[in-house]
């Protein structure tokens, strides 16, 4: 059975389902057939625009809510046959400044989530968005997920916990789910309007704005990367799937480039554009990782699935997503 | 210099003072000369015990709060030359049942006191009490500190997101901070009064009381202990050196018994005793962490500690202890 096919007639639960993972997830699901429903805080520093699936409003449910609603994640977990589990504080930064909005939506609330499908629907089937953040500073590479787990900064630890829960929850009581560790995903309908998620976002909007982007560092540091629709498929992937129930996945790209590398790609894919390097922030300095690039095998061992869209086809597609809905995305 | 002299008029900090190690560890501070303030909330399924330091409360400060406490924190925090933060929750089982007072105990509290060492006290030196459950079950024998991190309970996540906080705070801000991963430890002032925290303190009561103790599984699942004074003398090397900062450590004892063996040997130090073997609860069976003994070279290397009372000498001297003073801890 095809697995896209698990999806025709489903009742889907999307958290950050307004956001750049989760809105792209929950379009392919539309297709698919699925009854989707967006759970979503439109937080000004996250991710989520309603725009993101304006196209498509009418084929899928808005719940305008916070994760860290107990009482309402406990109604609108109820009946669904699939959970994916996007709805983050994904800024390292910010996890530094304020440490606790962090532990209350990556930790607290991934907790009352479990807890709300323990109790309520104990036969959901949950996907977590995890993160490459998880390992800190790579001791090797490519990085696998048998790699230490040694954090740089308060969001890498408390996506540990949320994870762990996850796995916990699937292991002791059998609420099936597992997670995914996500590099850095680009695409249409991510955050551009500063850097506070990834550096890519920011790079993008000054490149269509005709603006230099800043480069922190040396510009050596390695990185791979993921177009937003092979990271969909994965999630699909991962929740059809019962082979994936109680594990941890890292995702990851083929081409490990240098930021300086991708600056220059991305300017030719651009037909034009400028970029300084700088020194790295101090407050960005400190919980810098280096190089990264991660070893997908296990996931790609158990589903067949490797990424398929190469990064210069990826940017381009990109960029000509932000020059055609600029307005819709840069406040 | 010898690590002792660094207590003699320092003032130090105790959160979780009240309970088993850390009464132990203030009385100890006390004969050093040290300023010790405890901080306790008393919470009765904790181990908090006023009789704990009775003989001794002239000669220390008691302040009696909750480390959830952010704003009382603060204040206790400031001008502290150590502090050795003990308070948690240690129930596996009880994080199973209230996920929540674990998190908030063991994340969230841990977060606002290391922010308010960060503020209002950098220079402070914080040892904190972490526990062998973040292991989980052991992948092999005897368990090292780069044993991967596969906690079995809320519990085991939560102290991992508590220790990394600690060791993040460190590297990142410089607020000296260090972790012990506890084994079993036992002796006198240990929890008694029933089998919340470990199965040792039941069992002790039990045999004092003349009556049968229950043995889990069949006896055979093999652990090491150490005996208090070994801990207390393993957090004052930790907090009077700086090599420990920024860094995790295992302790560990040198015996590695058989539940079993175990239950023969107090018996013998009781002179009588019986004890039954019964099958798991299932609540215990699912977070049962098979065999476990740790690898502490670490922790020896760098501070030449080892434990010195032998299983048979400390049990002894806990069973005299508690024959003499039942009565505080009975209720």
């Amino acid at each position: 059975m095809n697995h896209k096919s698990s999806f025709n007639g489903a009742r889907v639960l999307i958290t950050g389902g307004l956001g750049f993972i989760g809105s792209n997830l929950a379009r392919r699901l539309v297709d698919l057939g699925a009854r989707v429903v967006l759970v979503d805080s439109l937080i000004p520093e996250y991710g989520g625009n309603l725009f993101n699936v304006r196209d498509c409003e009418e084929k899928l449910t808005i719940n305008i809510s916070d994760v860290r609603d107990e009482y309402g994640m406990n109604q609108l977990i109820k009946r669904q046959d699939f959970l994916f589990n996007l709805a983050g504080q994904t800024s390292h930064v910010d996890s530094m400044v304020n440490p606790f909005a962090d532990l209350e939506i990556n930790c607290r609330s991934q907790l009352s989530i479990l807890e709300a499908c323990r109790k309520y629907n104990p036969a959901v089937k949950i996907v977590f968005a995890s993160t490459r953040q998880v390992y800190g500073r790579p001791q090797y590479l490519p990085v696998n997920e048998k790699h230490p787990l040694v954090p740089v900064d308060v969001n890498g630890i408390n996506k540990i916990a949320g994870e762990m829960y996850h796995i916990l929850y699937s292991n002791i009581y059998g609420t099936r789910a597992c997670a995914l560790r996500l590099t850095n995903t680009y695409g249409p309908r991510m955050r551009v309007k500063d850097a506070r998620q990834t550096f890519l976002g920011i790079w993008i909007r000054l490149l269509i704005e005709g603006k230099p982007f800043q480069l922190f560092g040396d510009g050596l540091q390695i990185r791979d990367f993921n177009y937003v629709d092979d990271v969909v498929e994965a999630f699909l992937l991962a929740a059809a799937g019962d082979e994936s129930n109680g594990k941890v996945f890292n995702l990851g790209g083929d081409e490990h480039v240098s930021l300086k590398s991708l600056a220059e790609l991305m300017i030719g894919c651009n037909d034009g554009g400028k970029y300084q390097i700088v020194p790295f922030p101090a407050e960005r300095k400190s919980i810098d990782i280096g190089d990264y690039f991660s070893d997908y095998s296990c996931f790609s061992e158990i589903f067949g699935w490797k990424p398929k869209v190469e990064l210069k086809q990826g940017i381009t597609l990109t960029l000509n997503f932000f020059q055609k809905y600029a307005q819709y995305y840069w406040e």
